[in-house]
């Protein structure tokens, strides 16, 4: 008979980011099997992946000529260190990316992950600097709001002072600065001013910590962490010209929004500007293989070459960098994206998922619907508790409800919750989604009104 | 006609560590296939793989069973993130592993490689002891010529200084004393003295810093890169003792001596003392797929658990933990090295090895051969100069001559280089490895004997 496993015997696996017994007591599914936009659990029941795994299938589950190439590259080469030597699939990747991507990069440093990703672009910024003679410019600037990752240097550069409780007198080099949040905006502000006062307060936070001893700019195009915020192109426009007037790199997280999340491959080739230094991961390789890397200009790549037998080298890497692998499944997922005009079908259908959700705030239990391309923040009340047994928040009982109901969404807590389909999702699957949370919102609105009238009665 | 790629081409891929122009002058060597012990270059020429992908690959490469069993998973589920769900293999891949390790571990955390493991290590030791009420507790203390990984703490938290030189004012919490490494071992002291010294030093730097500040220890069994240093069983023994003593977490780092390649499974196994948290990475899936994990005892695991709402939870993880690719590749590794007798061939050939290697001392050349298991070092003079054109020194140009014979060492720098072979390498194939090494040194010498002669004439 099949095994079936149980809640104990999955609690050996430490899941991370909420205490184990909220995973296991609110209902933790344990998936056995993939294919396509869904999951299936050990009994079979069928669930839409209504994140992509976190934005890392960009293109569904066990897309068939992904797997054939990295089941053909099984065959091929298993592993093979970037430390001191390299294999020929990892180049042909990174002339493959370099080719499909705009504005004028030319190398890529492989990492394992988007917190590796974070890591390696913060060193390789502060490293920089150290070499044209400036040791002192080391200070990383990000936005508040913001999530990088979850190593400790990751961890200093997001927005979250929770999660930096434990950390000690750390990263005293990483500041932060506000973003052009809608949500924060102050009272009868326009959108543009609300920006120019943004950018007013980074330029004045580079002055107060000195030019002289700031490395880099680190910016997400859209906080996905935060509820899916969107920030106008201006605004990083502006952003890219405050870099150049003090000579600092400006570094852009694409961990996220890489690989045809908001309509193009990368969200910054919307801007018009060109970054210093991208860094990428999830839907790299289709989420098939961990793996992310950072791209950057010869500029940068140029300041770490010298005389043979200097010190400039980059004393960084890791073991799997460069995976034959992940670069297989890399190769095959850009493939796919311009072959199967992913980027074409974003566009095609993004203004119909944004909208149908957009009717939720009609909802008294949804705060806002925001996002860009298929990287929607459906953001419920925070304060309001459904339950008085179980203290739960509203954004944790339509989780479970989800669940319930066949979808997996990504809840980050605090209300928000992050809708984000394959790209190559059809417009059934998109409106079924939409329909799911649209019904979990019903059934949550008629047992509040149910306890009101009782309550009353 | 087969596309046969340049050093030009390869110049996309920054490889790191060192900088590109070494690795594109000295011969960077693009592989194509790899088999068994073997990797194959683009004209496919051989190459033994003498260090088994930097201690990656130990049962060697593509082995058929590992292959196969990630091949039939890629069409089951091909990804799953652990932060918001889990995947049936993970479980079960996390109890084989928890069954064949010894002493009472109880969870395993997923991390993508041996740098996020430390990372990982290092914020869970910080939080543990938040979690108690005591914040100030959370400084680290490391060894004197560690390595730990490459991400800003990891590297903060390694022995060479000059991977640090750009990271700023970065990490006041991390402290380091000096290791009972016999190199530097005072004249006339017994082995015995100098742990009983290094371990005064340990006790003497916990006093002065405060225990009531210091959250971890962090040790490697075997420091690898710092040319495969040994110490005495007897030196970890009181390093635990002096854990318990001052209330500190001990955290043993088994990234490269994990899954049998000192002997036993792990090598911590052979102190008879019980770590609180072991790091793990590397050959955790015999390198096909990047994985490292964080293993704790009940006692570290249950501090993070409270009432629900509480702030216990360890707010980290990875969007890749506990993929399921990773964890099938672990699960047919684990299978394998128990059903192969994969331990018992290390420890009967294991003398012999190191016996052979050991004759190269004999050779002018080489200043020591150490380690333990099939995890060598053979230490060049760091200061000999072969070749005044090149200004190349002794160990670079071995590494170079090794290359052309087909043999791939990894050379560390300094005159470190690191030779662990696949732990199924059949006799033959290890005595092939010291063959090759020992005419390199033959070469080398009889050169630098005719530029003396010439110098002389």
């Amino acid at each position: 008979m099949k095994k079936i496993l149980t809640k104990v015997e999955a609690n050996s696996v430490w899941n991370g980011w909420k205490q184990m017994q909220v995973y296991l007591e609110k209902g933790l599914i344990i998936f056995e099997r993939s294919e396509g936009g869904y999951y299936y659990d050990q009994k079979g029941k069928k669930y839409i992946d209504a994140t992509s795994n976190l934005l890392s299938s960009n293109l569904g589950h066990n897309h068939p000529r992904i797997i054939q190439q990295v089941a053909k590259q099984l065959n091929q080469i298993d592993s093979c260190t970037l430390i001191y030597s390299t294999s020929k699939i990892s180049i042909e990747y990174t002339h493959k990316l370099l080719s499909q991507i705009q504005g004028s990069f030319r190398h890529l440093f492989f990492t394992n992950s988007g917190s590796e990703a974070t890591d390696t672009g913060i060193k390789m910024a502060k490293q920089y600097y150290f070499n044209k003679g400036q040791p002192q410019k080391n200070k990383i600037i990000s936005l508040k709001g913001a999530y990088h990752g979850s190593t400790m240097a990751a961890t200093a550069a997001s927005g979250n002072e929770y999660d930096k409780r434990a950390l000690g007198e750390e990263f005293s080099t990483f500041k932060q600065v506000r973003a052009p949040n809608n949500s924060n905006k102050p009272l009868n502000m326009t959108d543009e001013a609300w920006v120019d006062e943004c950018i007013r307060e980074m330029e004045d936070k580079i002055k107060s910590e000195q030019p002289e001893t700031i490395a880099a700019l680190l910016v997400e195009p859209v906080q996905l962490s935060n509820g899916v915020v969107v920030f106008a192109d201006r605004y990083f426009q502006k952003l890219r010209s405050i870099c150049d007037k003090y000579n600092i790199l400006f570094m852009v997280d694409e961990v996220a929004t890489g690989f045809g999340r908001t309509g193009t491959l990368f969200a910054y080739e919307e801007w018009g500007v060109q970054p210093d230094i991208v860094l990428m991961a999830k839907s790299m390789t289709n989420g098939l293989i961990p793996m992310g890397g950072v791209l950057v200009t010869g500029e940068i790549y140029d300041n770490f070459c010298g005389e043979l037998n200097s010190t400039k080298e980059f004393s960084h890497g890791y073991t799997s960098s460069g995976h034959p692998l992940a670069c297989s499944s890399g190769l095959a997922t850009l493939e796919c994206i311009v072959q199967e005009s992913i980027l074409n079908q974003v566009k095609e259908h993004e203004n119909q998922l944004f909208q149908s959700l957009k009717v939720l705030e009609s909802s008294p239990l949804v705060e806002s619907v925001q996002g860009k391309g298929y990287m929607l923040g459906v953001n419920f009340n925070p304060n309001l508790y459904t339950d008085d047994e179980f203290e739960w928040e509203l954004g944790g009982v339509i989780e479970m409800l989800l669940k319930k109901k066949g979808l997996i969404p990504y809840y980050e807590g605090e209300g928000k919750t992050i809708i984000a389909p394959p790209l190559n999702s059809t417009i059934n699957q998109l409106m079924e989604i939409v329909e799911k949370i649209e019904k979990a919102c019903k059934l949550v609105e008629q047992s509040l009104k149910l306890k009101e009238k009782s309550r009353r009665g």
